[in-house]
């Protein structure tokens, strides 16, 4: 039997799971020090009354004969895809219920998405960036090409001509940068990708924190895109199912390469593998993107927003630079006299109890940067920004 | 871009959504007809009250920020993986919670465990078998051997020793059939695993409705599996969670290729392309596993098991063979006066409104039979055994 050799060129530990064996260590060697947790894009507000509502209505249906639901449609209920589609509709964006695939969370399904790819075909990655989509391909053994994001591009690498790609990952409101690219600038990757025959990968599981005009929500608001698109958005930060699980992908019917749909190919791989979301959380899910759900998780945004705003004002104050903390969660900051940023890690870890993520785990260049999330709540973002200020002013 | 050609050479649909299609398209000609379900093997009876009681709790939990949760931990919350060990040493097998896998069900994992496999290993396939085995395998290209399950065989195939193969399918209770080995049957598959450095995927979701002594629950009850076996478990026809989605996979530290843990490669695997199982259906299925949760699921998988022997008695009373029904939900029976499994489905249909699965389905050596399950509800089961007398006799 032959394993999959690939793996073995992969890190053994996934960079998060790296991360949380540090700062067990750092409790067990301080237990009466506090942990302000900033690493890691985890929601820390509670769901939403509406949310809890339909769900607790779903937990009283599977106790009774009369209401109990078996297996769902893997593609999702129809209920929910349709709230969905009125979702996109609400930013101009008009998809169809039967490209919308409800799942259990981006994650599964920006790995799992390459199934339906050969494994001869040329990635294209921004560096830094979210390490699944290196590590998937990695572990299918791809050849992949890394596109630099960098402080002189505003961590918004731009399409090269010289550069030849199949599969292109954007993510927009990006992870971990919290860069956004413009309607205007996806504009040029999605003829980019059109001239080359190639699918881009689109990332949107941030979309929900873009407040500014101009910046992009869906990658479906640029015209063509139908045809070389794939769409991966989450409820995980726009209504806090990171427990629950819950996101969904759309494969458009205008996706076809060689005649083949792309949609068809994605609707036999879940069919085949996988049987579809809990039902409890595709009402939950359903509730979350109703009149008054949107209303309720707006406010939890708002909270998150806020919490962007005081790190900003913080590294502002400390000239430290930084880019994100707007049309994003995340704030990207350049390491305050460390170049390397596992180090820095460690050092503000040790001195101040706050956990971020090194930039160097997004990739090389990452390095010299770190990620600070707003997930976390007003009192520790106060007090983990504090502890910043003393240590590095 | 070149998409992965192995998806073109699947037929287009997913059996259980080619039945599904069929059913819609009997209601919409025969709007008066009813329809006595008794194909896809889904649960009717609603859950336990414990699981009921223990997601109202855990719903209530994520409402309040005190005792909110998001990302669970990939693998699953130790909570439930300690009742999953518990429940194994329940009929005498010891596994490590580290080696069990918590998963939204044995059929994503089922699909998603060949990412550990080279494509350049041979898969053994019993035939008839769960159509997802050899999918899967055909969408990563491997070369499939199968293996007939034959009337003459009792469905239970046995190693040859002129056959190789790195990979070996083995489900029991198995799906379709019902057919199901003894732990001293097991034993022979084991020494031919090792023999040949094969690993063994042994599919044990119906493995809660074995009844007789000697009938293997698991395959660890042979020594020296953990060294050569996967184990793929599930809360579906357990518990009734086909809705819920929870299921578990043993990968024990023993199993090794090479040096390479596969347990290791499989967390790996989870935590890049999985964020773990809601929490709230994770609370349920802890109690689905408590004492008693236990009590209340048995008392669901004896209306089963009876409604299992009204199938079998009333095909007895027909002559009509069949095997399973007996420590398994399945009744596989020959078709009566047809040969073509699926021409049987459609008259069985038109002339009954009964359902059940063609098992030419499940692979050519099924053809000639069919499925039916114990898991409709009593008067459906009645009913539908009352018409197909009338037609059959």
């Amino acid at each position: 039997m032959k394993i999959n050799e690939n793996y073995t060129l992969l890190q053994e530990n996934y960079l998060f799971s790296e991360i949380a064996r540090k700062v067990k260590s750092f409790s067990e060697k301080y237990p009466d020090r506090e942990v302000l947790k900033m690493g890691i894009g985890d929601v820390t507000l509670p769901l939403a009354p509406a949310v809890i509502e339909a769900m607790r209505s779903a937990v009283e249906e599977m106790g009774k004969a009369e209401t109990f639901r078996g297996y769902g449609p893997e593609q999702g209920y129809m209920f929910l895809r349709e709230r969905i589609c009125n979702y996109y509709r609400s930013f101009g964006v008009y998809v169809d219920a039967d490209e919308i695939f409800v799942s259990d969370g981006a994650k599964s399904d920006l790995g799992n998405i390459l199934d339906l790819f050969d494994k001869d075909n040329t990635v294209l990655i921004p560096d830094p960036v979210y390490p699944v989509y290196a590590d998937t391909n990695k572990m299918a053994g791809r050849k992949i090409i890394y596109i630099a994001a960098t402080q002189s591009n505003g961590f918004l690498p731009m399409p090269s001509e010289k550069t030849d790609a199949d599969i292109i990952y954007l993510c927009s409101p990006n992870n971990p940068t919290g860069a956004a690219y413009s309607t205007e600038q996806l504009k040029e990757w999605v003829r980019y990708a059109r001239e080359r025959d190639a699918v881009i990968l689109y990332d949107a599981a941030y979309e929900s924190f873009v407040e500014e005009k101009g910046i992009a929500r869906s990658i479906y608001l640029v015209e063509g895109a139908k045809e070389c698109a794939i769409e991966f958005c989450s409820f995980s930060k726009t209504a806090g199912f990171t427990g629950l699980r819950c996101g969904y992908t759309v494969v458009p019917f205008a996706l076809k390469r060689k005649g083949v749909s792309l949609r068809n190919m994605w609707l036999r791989r879940q069919t085949t593998k996988f049987n579809g979301v809990s039902y409890i959380v595709q009402r939950g899910a359903e509730a979350a993107f109703s009149d008054e759900g949107l209303k309720q998780i707006a406010k939890n945004l708002l909270v998150y927003r806020k919490n962007a705003k005081i790190i900003c004002e913080a590294l502002r104050k400390l000239g430290i630079w930084y880019t994100g903390g707007e049309n994003s969660p995340y704030v990207w900051l350049k390491c305050p006299n460390f170049s390397d940023s596992f180090l820095f890690f460690d050092e503000l870890l040790e001195k101040t109890g706050v956990v971020g993520t090194p930039g160097g785990g997004f990739g090389q260049n990452g390095e010299g940067f770190f990620r600070l999330t707003a997930f976390a709540d007003r009192k520790t973002v106060q007090k983990a920004m504090e502890k910043f200020a003393k240590v590095f002013s």
